[in-house]
């Protein structure tokens, strides 16, 4: 499902076209209508942006939330995974830690185990949507895995962003990682979705062991051109 | 302020009756009327029920919350104490817990260091507003505390509801309390709120270091009508 048409090249061959729904999460009407018959849901949908106004997290990420995981149980789904986000826990970036933090031998761990600490607007929606999975899971029979992406993007980490290459997330890791969600066996989780980075500040031994996890990636795989480092 | 108008013997004689609102949490520009040259705030407000439903609790909760948060920073006010809820964190109370966990020897605590549990989705909203309240927090220069408030009769703590013993917060204590969330120095606060009961599965030793709190009461000096326990 998507609120855009997707082009022919975009949908697999494996995929029966009437199993494609052109929707916005907030029509009702039409997440209920997808949601008949689905064992799992990988919900990815909302506002993206990490300076989205609060208008705009609120109805779509916060209330889409709340309409997806009403929709799930209603009609039976077993897993649900969450794209959560880095920003659920940004201001743990303080001053004090950062750039330190970013880098290879830093010892400061986020494990999901810790209370929000949002970014922003953006990372209060997403920590709200966290704790809904957590009263839908205690309260309907389904599994729940939110997943803090890191920084997603194609082909090699940001280059001259430091921050980026701690929280980099490739695109296999990234399809391997919600492909264990839907595979493995849980009842409630908070894991950090990246690359098995040398430099990281997010702990993925929860997303090992209990999904399976098992990242290709690193991004001291690739050039770093940023500023050089005590370290390097 | 108050959505409702307050009869003359409920303000007391120290307040300025200009100082009185007659407002809804979700009119936003009575809310920055109302915020005006205000040192702190104690927000109460919102969707009380434990049933309410998610659209309700939605708007005048976590849109409420957002709002009023949003206009204090902008006001310039330095304390924000927000009535949050056990309903924050009930569903920890699962069977294999209960009923013992509401029994005066029974070890489990809360304490506010925990991921939030909600048993409903105004438990939802509660913790969602605990969440804006760290970011308000780290992002601008306000005190936050979020007060999960226990179970607040006057009297007398409820006299056949065993859970209701444990965590019964007294008038006087609540009014204390709050006190103390004005008169205190803290950052960012989660701290529960009840009487020193005997029975309790909420630490109050945070609230006690914090915020100062010492309260008067406990739901033990009461006559428990309700089944007799084992330990009794």
């Amino acid at each position: 499902m998507d609120r855009e048409p997707l082009s022919d090249e975009k949908i697999p061959e494996s995929v029966d076209p009437t199993d494609v729904y052109v929707a916005d999460v907030t029509d009702e009407t039409a997440v209920r209508n997808a949601m008949d018959g689905v064992y799992a849901v990988i919900h990815l949908a909302g506002d993206p942006r990490p300076e989205a106004p609060w208008d705009s997290v609120l109805r779509n990420n916060i209330d889409g939330t709340q309409q997806m995981f009403d929709a799930a149980v209603d009609a039976g789904v077993e897993k649900f995974a969450f794209a959560s986000s880095n920003h659920a826990v940004g201001a743990y970036e303080t001053t004090d830690r950062t750039p330190d933090m970013y880098r290879p031998h830093h010892e400061f761990r986020l494990d999901g185990t810790e209370l929000p600490r949002p970014s922003n607007l953006y990372g209060v929606s997403k920590a709200a949507g966290e704790t809904l999975g957590r009263y839908y899971h205690d309260h309907h029979d389904i599994s729940v895995v939110n997943v803090r992406i890191g920084n997603l993007t194609q082909h090699h980490p940001p280059k001259e962003y430091e921050r980026g290459q701690a929280m980099w997330l490739s695109y296999r890791d990234c399809a391997h990682l919600f492909e264990c969600c839907i595979e493995a066996d849980y009842d409630y989780e908070i894991v950090y979705g990246i690359s098995d980075n040398d430099r990281k500040y997010y702990s993925i031994d929860r997303a090992r062991a209990v999904l399976g996890y098992d990242p290709q990636d690193n991004s001291a795989e690739f050039t770093f051109e940023g500023e050089p480092l005590d370290e390097a």
